[in-house]
C-alpha cells in the first residue's frame, strides 16, 4: 500500500498601510539588528542587506506608522547611529505575535484537510 | 489631531509536501483554467504563462499529490486535452477554503493590535 503524503502549510504575512507595505519579516529583521546594532549600516550588513535599500525600508516604515519606528541620530563617527523608539519595539512584538498565531491556526485547519 | 492610520494584513499561502511545493495560488488558478478549458495550452494562455511551465506545473502537483490532479489525454486535435480528477477538484476546494479561513481569523486578529 502506498504511503500517504504530509503536507505542510506555509504562510507569508505582512502588513500594509492605506499607501503600501508597512512590515513585512524583512523589515522586522531589520528593525531587530538596528536595535541590536544600534545603527541602520551595521543592521544591513548584518542581513547583507545594503545600505540604500535598508534606509530606504526605516524611511518607508516611518513613513506608514502612526509614531516613527526608528530614530536616527546624527554625527559621530560611523555617520551616527540609530535606534528603536518604543513604538518600533511595539512593532517587532505585534507582528511576531500576529505571526505565531496565524501559524498556529494554519497548522490545526491543515491537519483537518485531506488533500 | 492626526488621524490613526489603517492597516490591513496580506497573507499568502502554498501547501508543500516533503520534497518541495505542491500548491499555490498560480498552481489553483491554472488547475481552475484546466478544468474550465479542458487542455493544459488554453489554461496557460488564459493566465499568460508559458506551456512548458504549466506543464511542469502539472508534473510537479501530479508528483507531489496522492492521486493525480490532472488526467492528460492524448492525441486528438491540439495535442490532445487535460481534466482536472477528482483529487483535483478537491486540492482547489481545499485551498480556497483554508485561505479564507485563515484570512478571516487573521484579519481578526489584526484588528486587535495597535501598530
Amino acid at each position: 500500500m502506498k504511503k500517504e503524503k504530509k503536507y505542510n502549510l506555509r504562510v507569508r504575512l505582512w502588513v500594509e498601510e492605506t499607501n503600501g507595505i508597512f512590515l513585512g519579516l524583512g523589515r522586522v529583521i531589520l528593525l531587530e539588528n538596528i536595535g541590536k546594532t544600534g545603527s541602520i549600516t551595521n543592521a544591513a550588513k548584518e542581513m547583507k542587506m545594503s545600505y540604500r535599500q535598508a534606509w530606504q525600508f526605516v524611511e518607508d516604515m516611518n513613513k506608514h506608522a502612526n509614531v516613527p519606528l526608528v530614530e536616527k541620530m546624527l554625527g559621530g563617527k560611523n555617520g551616527g547611529g540609530a535606534r528603536l523608539t518604543e513604538a518600533g519595539e511595539r512593532a517587532v512584538k505585534s507582528y511576531y505575535t500576529l505571526e505565531s498565531k496565524i501559524r498556529k491556526f494554519a497548522d490545526k485547519e491543515t491537519a483537518k484537510i485531506k488533500f
